[in-house]
């Protein structure tokens, strides 16, 4: 029988993000708008940084090139920008990652929809509540949950409340794969080292695995906590790190007197 | 329970293109390499064409500058993109598209693969056998076939034969989605408008979908043999074309007196 994908009607709509908006808009009306970074949803806002103009130039006309030019890359990725990164977790975090350990993908969302793909579908899914909308729409779409009087079957939510900050303590029950992301979007909490530690020995304890979303690290401007869960001992051995140079100019920016709302 | 994705183990190992690739090495040896092009597998070799290169640089520059800059695209992509691809199939096919009918992605074979997940899973799929491998791997990777004794139970594979002409009959049994392929990769077979037009004609009739997957149409030279399944009345009742330009440049080969392998 040919009908549509039958999972699409398990999607909840998100109230979050759109109240989120209505709020923003409210505290902008208030604030001098060159108080506010606005990082949420929304479109880009800047032109591409000179470098990276640069080099994209520079590779198109090496590609034009009968002399310079070069085939398909590697499928994980080109060799060089690999080097590159490890070299930087290496210098900035002092992980020592293996190349054949970095992979170079499209971007963060297409690889935090597709991995849980890799693993079999009667897993049991730990999400913190609330969370960037991919985690539960890539689950609930790939038909990986059930939906029974309007609770997900496999599904498990780790709320952030007002009271625990907005990080969540670990499950009471059974998780397989986790989808922890710190710094949070929406809340923008961050664990520290002591309760990320927390996850990772639990994983490790219970055979589990973390997809730990860290695109948010470049915007962590306090010491002491983690930009990587691999800073965590052991971590390497539960974790898979999602990382993006996405927002890494954020690092630059000067936040002197500006609130940022992400 | 964590586990890998079971359906891995249910991937049969393709032994069709590896023979191919030891006939072409034998005839590469009895013919001078300049009357074969070997459109097979394996990696570029020529460079980015001037004008496609050109074309990048100037929007890289726009992008990086902050009067010209844009944000994101739309995510069906860019508006002229999609206006020249309606002028294309007008000017070349007398086909009328309305632009909400184009979709721009990041290429054919990540559509091939992730277009059956808008249908539901127990769909009765047909497949050309043989045919491109991302056919049959994303539908077994996705879990819409379960291997009993051997079998595929969703699948129907149309048999290309030379009896045939390499061109499959139509099913017997009923069938829900096509995967179809004409020039067929890999043997470069062409459904003249009679024969795809019986697949449009069934497909109408039993509430089927057409994948049609028209990214070789590029090397037919012929008159008369459909490039685009919308040439084909009633096709657009039906079918869905997934196409590329990665292969356009093939047009302007001369082709006089060479082999072509693809």
């Amino acid at each position: 029988m040919l009908s549509i994908n039958e999972n699409y009607s398990n999607l909840n709509p998100s109230y979050l993000f759109p109240e989120m908006k209505k709020r923003v808009s409210e505290l902008l009306i208030n604030w001098p708008s060159d108080h506010i970074y606005n990082l949420g949803e929304g479109d880009t806002t800047q032109p591409l940084s000179s470098n990276v103009a640069r080099a994209m130039v520079q590779k198109v006309k090496e590609m034009a090139s009968g002399v310079s030019f070069m085939g398909y890359s590697d499928p994980v990725g080109l060799l060089k920008l690999r080097k590159s990164i490890a070299h930087y977790y290496a210098t900035n975090f002092k992980i020592p990652l293996d190349i054949s350990e970095i992979f170079i993908s499209d971007g963060a969302k297409t690889d935090l929809f597709n991995i849980q793909t890799i693993f079999n579908d009667k897993m049991k899914i730990a999400i913190q509540d609330p969370s960037y909308p991919v985690y539960i729409d890539s689950i609930v779409i790939n038909g990986r949950t059930e939906k029974k009087n309007q609770i997900y079957d496999n599904l498990i939510f780790l709320n952030g409340t007002p009271e625990n900050n907005f990080i969540p303590s670990l499950p009471k029950k059974r998780v397989d794969l986790f989808y922890l992301s710190f710094p949070n979007n929406p809340t923008g909490a961050v664990a520290t080292r002591k309760q990320l530690k927390e996850f990772v020995d639990y994983a490790n304890e219970n055979g589990s695995i973390i997809i730990f979303d860290s695109v948010y690290s470049w915007f962590i401007r306090e010491k002491n906590y983690p930009k990587s869960i691999y800073e965590i001992p052991e971590a390497e051995k539960c974790a898979i790190e999602i990382q993006s140079f996405s927002k890494s100019l954020f690092r630059f920016f000067d936040l002197s007197s500006r609130f940022v709302v992400i």
